[in-house]
């Protein structure tokens, strides 16, 4: 292991709340992971085509694309927001949907957590569905690690740090270390997980809320490992798949 | 189990900055958690007889109490704070020291978290220390619980987390139920952690942090449970033991 590596650190923030106190001080690339559904759906989009994908935080802020030949993904609280061509659902991001298309996309949290990321050099996207990909790029940078979990609301949520757990056990097997508390627990969290990851996420809260809408027919697609070979990548507040451009 | 027990719930706050983010919206009541050392501290004080300790967030809010007959306990980042007769060390409050005595204490991370919470009906302090009187005391109150982990500014720590967990599962057998991700992963991290917690805490950032300073020798002690039957509890900004009063 060269010298550079050693020095490559993880840390795992489990909610927007807590970006603002994140200790990685320089050189570092923000991975937003919001598993269910932002960050899957985008992975998915961009497998199937989709050129670039515009994530806007407020609703309102999506209506000046509408008639620029952008498609609008958007939900609120897993319910399709009005005016939307469709929801959140990593289903509706096929390939007939999305191919060679633009798409502008609203989510409860995970829009939220990008742009309270932007402020950072290097912003990616992850998610189970991308995660080995993103592994290997990651690996490829100089620069430390800060997994920024969108939570819910605020709330930490188990199938984000989860998510970061698999991601950061990944990195370290290729030279990254940690020191952080909250990477620790994700990686705790993630090995009682992984033996069985849909039995773990039964207790999980947005497993029960999408349930109760009707939108648990992802969850297996948003949990499979590397359904997708892409990363999102934030470029002047826009989303392209860097492994294209 | 009666209807009203099979209500009441556990939710855990990772860190200060999420604290104003809880769900569990009425009748409850909030448990602080500062392992290392805060509340370890405040606990041996009341078994050792101190008569109230007033939290302070703000070192220069100290002063004022300096020539009214309190001792001033204080540190900053595990250094003692001039002007202070003593530290955090729970060793410092022993019976020759405080008994009988009125104190001041500032610390870190504990004292915030104590005034955060206490727009709340009802504030005590847990710790590995008086788990299981707390446990107790818990049950027979008819009121939901959120455990208030102090964190180490803002940032999400072990420590505080397996305490959390430790007292969920305590609360669980007694009835209580969860439906928060928090919760469910501190139990987890709980379990982990329990055959060995001296080696598990090992990882903590915290306990590195205090090796470095030398403040170490507390740390078998603060992991001990049940060393103390005293649950110290906000009573108009002031700390008393509620058992004893």
């Amino acid at each position: 292991m060269n010298k550079d590596l050693e020095k490559r650190t993880i840390e795992t923030c489990f909610s927007p709340a807590l970006f603002p106190f994140i200790q990685t001080s320089e050189n570092f690339i923000v991975v937003i992971v919001d598993v269910l559904r932002a960050t899957t759906a985008i992975c998915t989009a961009f497998e199937n085509g989709a050129i670039e994908i515009v994530p806007i935080a407020k609703i309102k802020d999506t209506l000046k694309y509408k008639n620029s030949g952008y498609m609008i993904a958007g939900e609120r609280d897993g319910i399709v927001i009005e005016g939307a061509d469709f929801g959140n659902s990593p289903f509706n991001f096929s390939k007939e949907n999305v191919k060679d298309k633009k798409i502008v996309i609203t989510t409860t949290n995970g829009t939220q957590a990008i742009e309270q990321a932007s402020i950072s050099d290097t912003v990616v996207l992850g998610a189970f569905a991308n995660i080995s990909v993103l592994a290997n790029w990651l690996y490829k940078q100089n620069k430390n690690v800060v997994i920024f979990c969108s939570g819910w609301k605020n709330k930490f949520n188990l199938e984000d740090t989860i998510m970061a757990g698999a991601l950061s056990e990944l990195l370290i097997t290729k030279g990254f270390s940690t020191c952080f508390d909250s990477t620790y627990a994700a990686i705790d969290l993630w090995n009682i997980a992984k033996p069985n990851v849909l039995a773990y996420i039964e207790k999980a809260s947005h497993r029960h809320r999408l349930k109760k809408i009707g939108l648990d027919d992802v969850l297996e697609y948003c949990f499979t490992q590397n359904t997708t070979n892409v990363i999102p990548f934030l470029r002047k507040h826009t989303l392209i798949n860097i492994l294209k451009n």
